[in-house]
């Protein structure tokens, strides 16, 4: 794996005592969640709840998913700065969304909140070939070698995960206190890193909601695999953009709801 | 229960045929999303997704716990209409949230996505005082009463579940794709019923984070279980207010890590 969460990073998690089931003291891990306030050349954008590990995938990954920066933009800078929690992402070319901001789409399940009307557009526009093929044991292949990997969530629990996967090999494993922000971390890393996304597949540990598959599409990414389950409008649209959603994955059991024609036996 | 899951109700779920893991046609139970656009007399507020079992309770929970209407604003109507999608609730009052609109705050986990500022100025102002207690069985009894309860949980999977309770007793049980939206709904059922708040104790089946404690407070419920994790500003959040806070609650185990001193043994 070229990322996989840190879970030595003191940054991530607190210990705090309270009292248990017996009403004895006892200590736990726990998540921190941070807020990071994100700046688009001068205009403010948002502020978010984050594990805060990669803030620059993360603002990055976020203005690419809401439409606010394309992939051919270039970026004339990416400044965090820890003290004031603040990120500004500069591009050469001007941009302004004061008017976009004002009309958003509230996404339900773990879901980052917002979708933009013209990402749903853009998301009309994209409709998945059939070239990529999935090995019906790459899913549990990757179901394992996900669950097995140390994890801020196997230490600390309350957290998503996403992975970006190629075949039955996990590449990149982000985690954060909203799955929406794992999924932007990997999309801002994918950009910086120039990585091709037709040939992937996403796992992720959060449910296959309608923001998720528009996300997945957005990043061009054909194929998502959850351990969680579906909901129709999801499964709607996946149907729309020919993406294959696996659902319900645990163990050598799942189900799959929309592009089983990729899923090959052998 | 006053109100419970009703898995009978053909709106809320679909069923679906995919394949499964052996490449055989399976049928699942598959939760609806849809959307609702919401305004506040003559404002576009938002568009949320949701079930859309309860549009009214949910508007109006919604507009409560971002101060956008207040307990003591009188209601001059309410007014959905299927066929659009929209609800529109109108206040004696006038309003404006134009500019409160522009500046808001993503939020972690499965979350509404949204809190303004003047949320947290409010939240700032509310500690709960030591009245009300908890007792230790009722934990698990809540529990126990709630996981066997029918539900769309059951049915169809990917939904999440807000009880308000009353000692060892579910009174309230919403369940809806954003967690969010299932607080929002007993928020309005509870303002229109004219429900009190500091003898209620909230169950969730999400994640106790950041915003699902501030909407607690906001609604003065002094008590909140969850079967699932916590993170850490969510406890400091309730540690400031001296909200009680139990999570991981499973069978007869829990961990509370706020307001233990609530809890009493017999």
């Amino acid at each position: 794996m070229k990322i996989k969460p840190d879970i030595e990073n003191q940054r991530l998690t607190r210990k705090i005592q309270g009292l248990d089931e017996s009403l004895r003291i006892k200590e736990i891990d726990v998540v921190e969640e941070r807020p990071l306030t994100l700046f688009l050349n001068s205009q403010e954008i948002v502020t978010m709840m984050t594990i805060n590990d990669y803030p620059k995938y993360l603002a990055i990954g976020y203005l690419l998913n809401q439409n606010m920066i394309k992939k051919e933009d270039e970026l004339t800078g990416v400044d965090f700065d820890d003290d004031t929690s603040t990120i500004i992402v500069r591009t050469k070319r001007k941009t302004n969304f004061e008017n976009k901001l004002k009309k958003k789409t509230l996404t339900s399940g773990c879901a980052q909140g917002t979708v933009f009307g013209d990402v749903m557009e853009s998301f009309n526009n994209i409709i998945f070939d059939d070239s990529y093929k999935l090995k019906l044991e790459w899913i549990y292949q990757l179901s394992k070698k996900i669950n097995l990997t140390p994890s801020l969530y196997l230490k600390a629990g309350a957290i998503h995960g996403c992975v970006l996967c190629k075949k039955n090999v996990p590449i990149i494993y982000m985690e954060d206190v909203g799955r929406h922000n794992a999924i932007d971390k990997i999309a801002g890393y994918m950009f910086l890193n120039k990585i091709s996304s037709n040939d992937k597949i996403f796992y992720t540990t959060g449910r296959l909601t309608s923001e998720m598959v528009i996300k997945s599409v957005q990043m061009k990414i054909p194929i998502i695999i959850s351990r969680s389950g579906f909901t129709a409008w999801g499964v709607e649209l996946a149907k729309q953009a020919n993406l294959t959603l696996i659902g319900r994955a645990k163990g050598k059991k799942f189900i799959a709801l929309s592009g089983e024609h990729r899923i090959e036996k052998k």
